[in-house]
């Protein structure tokens, strides 16, 4: 059985349109054209935690460094573009999320948009009237989402509800100011209904922000498509911007000038070298900006988004589904009954880019093992196996090998 | 009269305690054993909006790209100390800034870290009792602190009053919550009365804020020694951090346990791998993070630190203060009467490691014309020249070519 998932991993990798796609990134294990995976070092497969190195970053960085900052100084906040930097990265982020130029600001950390987000989606609430107090949250939401939701709502006089995910759309009523709801889940890999829930929000009158963390770049998101009103997320997992590369915000066109940001600095003022006293927005993505950006951070994100140019997010959702897949059936095949099932969804519909495996026993143990043996996933509490499937490097290969391993770690 | 001061310029520097120093930095001119300045290129006089890059950062930064992430990935958080860098970059500050290690964390910019400062002083005062609602701002601030100065008092129920920094000490009262200070004027170069200004604000009950972008790293702070609340600065101007590096936030130890953040994000939670939905803080410095951290532009930050190694603070201060009066004094000497002025202040105590010149007409096609002749420094609206002066690599012998190259500009 292993020799026909094997060599079925192989067919698959040789018919994959994305191939050519992993040798724009340092990885163990070649530029794809070995048949076995894992053979030569490690198999990745947690770049929805921390994405691998594009091969376009070291250089461009090394000259940021040494010829932007180093011989043309301030000039370069001019002459290098480093001032637009954030709102031209946020185009690029913009188009693999579904948004038309202009409407994404790169910038901050996650955590920083999401206070944004739902701070100028509640005063959206209180201009539209109505009596809205209440911030609906994903119950079980990455949590700086949800210490950072109530923050929001303890500054704006409102109040917070959790709920499942899959009930936003239900639970919004009358009271709601906002949802805010992550795509996809951190711990087990589902995806939530964007269309439906957005337009289920709206039909209360209630605004939407949905954190792209675990789907931008791993699926198509749609966010102009699907009339979404504010959405944030990270770039350093399936966009591969690097650690704590810096995060975006989006803001829908036609709200930007009702965007009443809670951190007006600088940056994000009509004339910002006018040096005035009083605060006067900017128009556009720039509105979304605070202070002065991770210069170093942002462009080496803006390296690493070369790898996006020409590519077709339907490719990548696709190739995503199959690998996840083809994971699973691998796990089913291989991993002994009872020491590990799927947490995530069965239901393509249902299911991000990763799987996450509930292992009966000593979850951290078997994760620190497959490590040792060459398996990087990641371990969450208290019994989650979790495994990232990047589209543009991992292999159909890297799938087969990491089941493999596992099952031999779990004592088949 | 020139060579006069040529000479003596060049006696400056040969007996010069810091002279050694310039050879960290990557600048034009060479290492500081050339006799006259900008010979060979560039005098940047510009080190107070943008430091020049220390020789340390482009090796530090290649390795982490590499090898940190490269290679070692998602593993690098633990093994290559990357979780803990805020921290640990922190302390360094702390260091210059006159702070015990602990109070300390680098991370995000300057304006959310006003943010974040101002907002959990006005805390601070609510938990002490007392109806204070007045929040007190440095009337010639840089612009950023005014405004999210303002967004905290508006989410907090509380009021703005601009008063001149001189008179922040005589303006607070028992309605004052905090007062928002700047050490050093970013226009002008006045150095502001940090230790009486403290003890003024602190008899009236009230907590103080400062803002050290202008001063860290130019003059000794004192931040424990004089008993500040809390404080916020950047680490781009003499701190020498590269283009937009991370700022930081000062919680002086005994208030951090009554440090209530704004900005609750994941990485200020006490236990933040746990992933709990409830928001429980961090002791210590770490209460004062937020999200994920700008890791490449974070060890940038710290490699540049290395210059401060061994660096005494009284020592720098002493070059500065001498930099600047020379300065003073060429531009008295070379520069026609009624065409640039001092507007930095002659009083050593009143005066930061910057000289600004109000220019009698066409400032902005002065330096234009000053940069195109190799002389560095940086224009603000309607009529101001500024010149920093970097005590770790600026020369006597720039100080006095600058004037010289000014007074040509003028039409001596």
């Amino acid at each position: 059985m292993s020799d026909g998932l094997a060599g079925e991993a192989a067919a698959l990798d040789a018919a994959d349109v994305l191939r050519a796609k992993r040798a724009e990134f340092v990885l163990d294990g070649g530029d794809g054209s070995e048949g076995a995976a894992g053979a030569e070092g490690t198999v990745y497969l947690d770049g929805n935690s921390l994405g691998a190195l594009p091969r376009a970053v070291p250089g461009r960085l090394a000259d940021v460094v040494a010829r932007e900052w180093g011989q043309l100084r301030i000039r370069s906040w001019a002459e290098s573009g480093w001032w637009t930097a954030p709102e031209r990265t946020g185009d690029r982020i913009g188009r693999i999320v579904g948004a038309a130029p202009g409407q994404v600001v790169a910038g901050d950390s996650t955590s920083v948009n999401v206070f944004k987000a739902v701070v100028a989606a509640i005063r959206l609430a209180e201009e539209d009237g109505g009596g809205r107090d209440e911030v609906l949250v994903d119950a079980a939401t990455f949590p700086t989402d949800g210490y950072i939701a109530e923050s929001a709502a303890r500054m704006t006089g409102c109040r917070i509800r959790a709920v499942e995910a899959g009930d936003i759309a239900r639970a919004a009523g009358p009271r709601t100011a906002v949802a805010l709801v992550n795509h996809v889940d951190y711990r087990t890999g589902r995806l939530h209904d964007l269309p439906g829930t957005t337009a289920a929000v709206h039909a209360t009158g209630a605004r939407v922000v949905w954190d792209l963390c675990h789907s931008a770049g791993a699926l198509p998101v749609g966010l102009d498509a699907h009339g979404v009103d504010l959405a944030v997320g990270c770039t350093y997992k399936y966009l591969n911007g690097g650690p704590g590369s810096p995060a975006y915000l989006y803001v829908r066109r036609d709200l930007q000038p009702r965007f009443d940001t809670p951190l007006p600095g600088w940056n994000s003022h009509a004339d910002p070298f006018g040096m005035s006293p009083g605060y006067t927005p900017a128009d556009g993505s720039p509105r979304g900006r605070v202070g002065t950006p991770d210069i170093l951070s942002l462009l080496a994100l803006d390296a690493a988004l070369d790898v996006w140019d020409g590519v077709d997010l339907t490719a990548v959702r696709a190739k995503s589904l199959a690998l996840t897949d083809f994971f699973l059936r691998c796990v089913d095949a291989y991993v002994p009954a009872g020491k590990a099932g799927p947490l995530t969804p069965a239901a393509h519909a249902e299911r991000g880019s990763q799987v996450s495996l509930r292992c009966a026993s000593g979850a951290a143990a078997v994760m620190a093992e497959l490590a040792r043996r060459g398996v990087v996933g990641d371990f969450r509490r208290p019994d989650v196996l979790r495994f990232g499937f990047t589209p543009l490097y991992t292999r159909f290969a890297d799938a087969e090998h990491a089941a493999r391993v596992l099952a031999e770690v779990l004592g088949r």
